[in-house]
Order: structure tokens, then sequence, then C-alpha cells
């Protein structure tokens, strides 16, 4: 049984993750709203704090993240940004700060996504954001010392998501958030490193 | 005879880029200590206040832009970030507020590099960078309108910088500024859109 931290596990595709994980892990759930583990991951005292309360740890995971979705041409240097502080950053600040609260051949896993590859209209913040997370996986997978590892996980747009999100991912596949959290799984007790699993 | 305007021409790379492309059209070169044409491009207004001056344009070009190098281990929040906001948002915001300023048929050209798909030690954070650049070429290409193209250019370490940065480079084959300058032209000059070209 290792013990593993999961941010983000208030979202759909982080409780899913999490029921899936409990089935042979001891899981600490913390996310920006939960009532025990609360954390802004925006923050470096922030998540300091709760890698201090919570660790030492045999996994970490993100499923976290937020972009701004909208048209290229009236795109704002400001609307980009945002992802790169929230999705971006606030993983990649999780990866950096908690690489020292793991166990030796522990592991990282981060959220990235499809649009990586298959960009859609109005995506083109998260199509950067989530490249970048997949470049920051494969070179911090190079350098993690004591057998540590780092991968991502790229789900397509989720079933439970289509209500919200279904007409900006015309005729993709959707995959449902059990399905994704194989990956995670994968991540964590296998011994890939420096990976994108692709769920789609 | 395009329009061109060259952002980051005091660098190695850009004068080799702005030598090239003086030989067939009218380039016009800023950067931040240029005398005639200073910028910022950490600052929306300083771009827009430069578009307005020098536009309309045939082509825009970065070669542009820093990241923080250091060990994954010691790299804090804020180091990784510094990449994020100059050479990463940096050339964004030279994109996003300059398709706005660009002819019909125009292009823009973003500078990425090769540690995107090929990882050195303390090179985490331009892994990353690149990675984003590549991601936001291939995503706004899909969405640019009237014509206009966006594409980027992935130098390998030029053997000009070798004195400075070869040490973290072993083995790779450098190649020159003038050789890089190729595929600056080929981006303008021709018809590729999303793609990026690899001079390595």
């Amino acid at each position: 049984m290792k013990k593993i931290l999961l941010v983000g596990a208030s979202g759909t595709l982080g409780s899913a993750v999490a029921q899936h994980l409990r089935q042979q892990h001891q899981v600490i759930t913390a996310s920006r709203s939960d009532p025990l583990h609360s954390v802004d991951l925006g923050s470096d005292d922030s998540v300091s704090a709760l890698l201090q309360a919570v660790g030492p740890l045999d996994a970490i995971v993100a499923t976290t993240g937020s972009v701004h979705f909208g048209p290229l041409t009236e795109m704002s240097p400001a609307q980009f940004a945002q992802g790169l502080q929230d999705k971006l950053l606030g993983q990649v600040r999780l990866a950096l700060l908690g690489q020292q609260h793991l166990r030796d051949g522990g592991s990282i896993t981060l959220t990235t996504g499809i649009l990586t590859e298959q960009p859609i209209a109005q995506g083109v913040s998260a199509s950067s954001v989530n490249a970048a997370i997949e470049g920051f996986v494969r070179a911090a997978a190079l350098e993690l010392p004591r057998g540590l590892r780092i991968n991502a996980v790229s789900p397509s747009v989720l079933s439970e998501a289509l209500d919200a999100y279904g007409d900006f991912f015309p005729g993709f596949e959707p995959v449902s958030a059990a399905r994704a959290a194989l990956a995670y799984q994968r991540s964590i007790d296998g011994i890939a490193n420096g990976q994108v699993f692709k769920v789609w």
C-alpha cells in the first residue's frame, strides 16, 4: 500500500482517480475547497505547508488546473497567461516542491490533455499549456534522483463533461473518468518514467 | 519585397536572421536595447506601441527570450516561471497583439529549440517553454484568419554560442546562426503553417 497525495480530488477526474486508487492505496485528497487539506497551487507557502503536513509520500498526483478558452483573434496576453499560472505553474509547483517529500522510488503524475496534439477552436491556450506540461515531464524524468519518476496522463474530453464542453469537441470520442483513472494507476504502480499516457 | 518586423535582432541568432532576410526584404529590427525601436516583450503597451509605429507588416519574427537553467532538484517555482514570462509569454504576446497588424497572407515566426524533444541536464525549464511555444503554434495555425500563417524555428545549439553554452550540450552537433536563418526565410516566404522547422 502506497501513501498518495492527490491534488484536485474534488473535480470530475480527480474523484474518479481517488476512487480507483483507494482500492489498493492510502489516498490523501486535497483541493482548494477541501475541508481537511485545503491548498492553493498558486502559492509556494500553501503547497509547502500541505506537503509538510502529509509527507513523506510514495506518490503525488495532480488532476487540476484551468486555462482560458476563447478565439485566438480576440485573446489577450493576460487571458493566455491565466493557464500558465494555473494549470501549468500550479502543477509544476507541486512537482518541484513535492520531489523533496517523496520516498525513494516515488512518483509524480501530472495531467495534460488531448489538445496538445489535436487542437480545437478556441483552445490555443490549452494546447500550449498541455504541451508545456509534457515537455516538463520529458525533461524532469531524466534528472530526478533516487529512482523517482514522473509521468503525465492525457485524457480526451471526459464523458462526464460532455454537457458542459461537448460543443468544443465535435466528433471527439469521449472517455469516462473511470477509464482515465487507470492511467494514473499505471504511472504510480508501473515503472514508466517521462511518459505521456494518452487515454484516447 | 516584404516588410518584416524582427524582434530580438541584437542577439546572435537575430542578427544572422536580419542579415539573411535583408537580401530580399525590408527588415525593421527591434529589441530591448534598440535605439530606434526599443521594445519590452513583457509589456502589452510597449508591444502595441511598436506595432502601431511600424505596421502594417507582412511578417513578424521573434528571435528572443530567456529561461532559467539549473538543476531540477534545486529549481524554485519562481525560477521556472522566469521562462514562462520571458521566452514564452513574450513571444506569444508579440503573436497575439501582432496578428491584427499583419496584412492578409502575412506570417508569424517564433523561436523554440532542440530541448523540446532532446532534454539536457539543467534544462527542464527550456524543454517546457519550447514545448509550449510549439503547442501554441500548432493550435494557432488552425485559427488564424485571412490566410495568416504561424510557424516556429527550432535550432540546435548555435556554433557561435559554444563557448558560452557548449558544456550544457555534450555531443550535440552545433549549427551556425546563418544556417538557422534559412528556416526563418522558409517560414516567411513559403506556404507552411503550424510547422516546427528543426535545424538539427
